[in-house]
């Protein structure tokens, strides 16, 4: 039971049936026309001008953050991002784009009163690097997959005209968003000037994410990932299975959400484990363990040596993530394992 | 007839098969076995302690020189290698080094002396970038697809030894330098510290490269992978056909150097084109059109209405690659279509 | 009366003689006698191997953080340091890196617990820039001076030998801290591996600012500095001033913090002010409005009426820093500026 | 007798007298009057709108390459620049900017023909870095002091208009430009869209460049001064001999020019060096020494010993610069030292 993270779902049959029939050719020069059928339909879905098939989310995001942001400037991002946290400074080594963490409410959200902040007071000041893109994270992973509401988004969103200043989403898990919210992609990615997801998360499909915005936006983003190493040849083979996820792959999300919040309740029960289940809104499920019972180190070391793979998540907490693979026995097991495992083992442990 | 270039090759069925058959895992937690193995084979075959597989050749080339040059050092290039012509300036943009370019000769050789005359005579004086790699490019694109001596390649090493330097070998066409000399590849590569070499050429793989050298090095490379947003997930997809490539598709580009000088001497034969035979080492045919005769612009869109589509090359250079859907019969109407077209068309366009 | 900064101050007579008087040289080549004697005489003051005088502490900074960080590497600063704020991002435009602001506290120091939190968990895992470098202010200009205690410098410098980072001082006012500390200077430096301070603030010398550290550091940041542009010919016109500064203007700055005291307990005493006179330790006084009385802007403007300039330093705070220009009539007449001010002008305007 | 450079002139009388009399202010704040009248007279001169008091030539061409220049593109520069050769690749480390080294013609130009072929056939093309820059050098250093025409200069002007790119002089040595074409600055400058010029060469100005350029322009390089550490202080004490530089010092040079061309002459008639007196045109010397007589080394070690300092300029070439420590006696000493060296000394060195 291998909760370390959606990323790692198999690609399904029918994902790699589509591989087999995919029709090929080579992308650099535009003509696979698996890829551009995927990325018609992207952009279609989220309700973008363009699209544009990348490698990966850190690559979509970078691509996207540089052709917004010129050199010299700032992007406003989350201090509990993965941008700003396991995106290796990216923007700053290949853009020269200073990071700005803006703090992160529980719930996901920059407060606008925070991003107003950045904004020096007089912008011609040339001590000054100046704003030129706000990065929201949508749902949040660090948050433990809170969810973006519409009303927040709207008023980031009026924020940011004011402000002139785009708006990127990084909607890694934007499909679980969709999902929890059950409303149309087009009614959270409206609130944004551009946005990526992953199609190797929930959605199942081996490799690769989406960037979408103007088409402006979507050419420079295009000339970028060549410069990046990001253009592939015959790429069909990943677009084919990402074209699957889209059409057959975002309704069953919701029931990763509803094993995420089974599996919460389960460890809100078991004495030792902190966790209020009501904080689970999507598929990411945050607990932390009593520090009197034993450290997050011991915790993922049992829980590991009896086929539950946790991640950690900072500040002591441990993470688990439903998808596709985990199904409700995996979420009885998985409790029961960790209810024996803290009333005996850990019993013993903490006592020695 | 498509002689664009051998990256247009489509996978071959045992390629397919192989993807269906693979198994896969999350290639950026490391556990993709596919990939794993691909990396083992590919650098036991090129003799390096280390290999990293790569979405692209300009990121193996990108990362390579990332993890080779320190900021504010300069990298040496051929002024027609297509690191210098074709990468988008990533070095430049992405890690703050700077391109010197020396002149590439005939052969694809960059002459030593013109290397030694880049290493300043006061190395401290600090108005000077310093030289940090030598890379060379074999076989060679814009020289025709011309191989690298051993005996050129073993001079340059020692140079760059005496020098303190390292060697990247842009090897995008390495196998066809292999095949060419028919040698191991390894004695080729032992004269470099770092090579890349494409798997979606005349390999006919899908997608991707490899980067091989010391296990320092591609740790280096592997990090900046990630950062540059080529850190994918179940990449044993395209692993998989890699790994049938190497195993299946170096013997045959014999085949395609063979066309390729055929080709050639087909074309020498029709008055108005300008090539010498001779010239030819591997699966790239360079050739020019009388300008009495017409544009090379001209000729390519003639070529190109009977169904044949070569490239320029920069300087009026036609570029014909030849590659695994070339058939001999492909050769000869080629060549019966181009003979046709100049004793036809061509002269009444001249006419007039 | 002008509190803007420090900066403002003229050079004095004796300054202005050391001008004429000064031999000169091209300093690009080395050759310039008054700056290799400031720099010697510095290096020797502060206790380090090597000096380098530097065109301001912007550049003095950022050469020295270039210096110590590779690229994509990040740079730890406070979130209310200079560095952070004041230099237009510089390291991350001219470095590829990656600044991690860190929590300031109130007396200037960044927790050492919170510099902990920023170290990986796993420094293999490549989603993660590493810390390269810590950066500390002292004094702290946005903490209204504050001088960085013995103890804690102690403390922060064993954490990092501990985690093998390196520590830049950011002294731009170092001396306002050596005399707030009745120390010599090298009590204060011992505990950095680099340190910066500027001539040009309360020293008073026209131009420049002294980066120091070990004799490999000095010789990578004067490689820096001439690509910066920070080369200079006669830079002896600027150096001999400089010296001047060093000789006899540190020990008067003793006298820059009584009048700052003084100031503030003056302004404590006027109504609608809010400052604690306990807080000031150096030159710079931080107070701010009552809100209901009047806004920081208008409190500057109807001040600026009257010929006082202060300035504001975020928050709403207002900044006003004592100099040599600054002596003790002008802190009466300012307070009792300030004091009718607030008792007539601004009652009617706050009524109105 | 040092005809090292022109740099290592030293300020005059009447400039080290401005110095005292100087009123100065804080130029980062833009309050110091010499620095602010400096930059008006200087832009009045050159038929700039706006123009900004640099550090360094170094530092001027880098900021207006970075302002004319987005991140990702290209500078074209010549091969033999002092832009490309003597600047530490400031452009690609600061800016992320590709530098492509054009052929430098033996008169200091750039054939239009060559800068032509640098823009790719299909700018859109993500594989191309596109240009954004042409730098032009004027006096040419490498060449020899060489002028650009006023024809050369308005077709390249003419071309840039077609191509829509903009033109960046160095004007490290305009003046010497100014003084052999007997025109006004403005003829020159006319044909460029930014322009920089040395206050610190043959001017004898202590410190010191002007950058200039349209009003916006202008406000980039003075933002990228900022962030690249070149604000200055009191910077009024290097504004007033700058002043006294542009006022007084630019109609001398022709002097200068006057002794070059003695020393050319001179120097022709000794057996052994070679040299053709009538490509000197300002005030540089380039000659080389017989292979067969000694090597430049020896050369340079010898006339050393005699107190006659050269410096070398690359393929063997020793370079003489004639400044205003330069007499019509010195230039008799010089040559008769020269000759004695060569007919006694030498003649030995070269038997034994």
């Amino acid at each position: 039971m291998n909760y370390l993270s959606d990323t790692i779902t198999q690609p399904t049959e029918e994902m790699m049936s589509s591989i087999q029939n995919a029709v090929l050719g080579d992308d650099v020069y535009g003509e696979d026309p698996t890829v551009n059928r995927l990325e018609e339909v992207a952009a279609e879905i989220l309700g973008m001008e363009s699209a544009c098939f990348m490698a990966s989310g850190t690559m979509a995001n970078l691509a996207s953050i540089m052709a917004h942001c010129p050199r010299g400037s700032k992007v406003l991002v989350g201090d509990e991002s993965d941008i700003y946290i396991f995106e290796a400074g990216g923007a700053s080594v290949c853009g020269g784009i200073m990071y700005e963490p803006i703090p992160t409410q529980r719930n996901g959200e920059l407060a606008i009163q925070d991003l107003e902040k950045v904004f020096p007071f007089d912008p011609e000041d040339p001590q000054f690097a100046l704003p030129a893109l706000i990065c929201l994270e949508n749902t949040h992973n660090r948050c433990g997959g809170k969810v973006l509401s519409l009303s927040y988004l709207k008023d980031v969103y009026e924020f940011s005209r004011k402000r002139k200043i785009p708006i990127h989403m990084d909607g890694a898990r934007l499909f679980n968003a969709v999902s929890a919210m059950d409303v149309e992609v087009k009614e959270i990615t409206k609130y944004a000037d551009s946005v990526q997801f992953c199609l190797s998360k929930g959605l199942s499909a081996p490799i690769g994410s989406i960037a979408a915005g103007t088409k402006d936006h979507i050419k420079k983003v295009r000339t970028l990932r060549k410069m990046l190493g990001g253009g592939m040849r015959q790429a069909g083979i990943m677009a084919a299975p990402a074209l699957v996820a889209l059409k057959n792959m975002t309704s069953r999300l919701r029931e990763d959400h509803i094993r995420a919040k089974k599996l919460a309740e389960g460890l809100a029960d078991i004495p030792g484990i902190k966790i209020d289940p009501d904080e689970i809104e999507t598929n990411i499920v945050l607990f932390k363990i009593d520090e009197n019972v034993c450290t997050w180190q011991t915790f993922l070391e049992l829980t590991g040596n009896r086929g539950v793979t946790f991640s950690e998540m900072g500040y002591g907490r441990i993470r688990a993530v439903t998808h596709r693979h985990i199904t409700d026995d995996d979420i009885d097991s998985t409790l029961a394992a960790v209810k024996h495992m803290m009333q005996t083992e850990l019993k013993a442990a903490c006592i020695s």
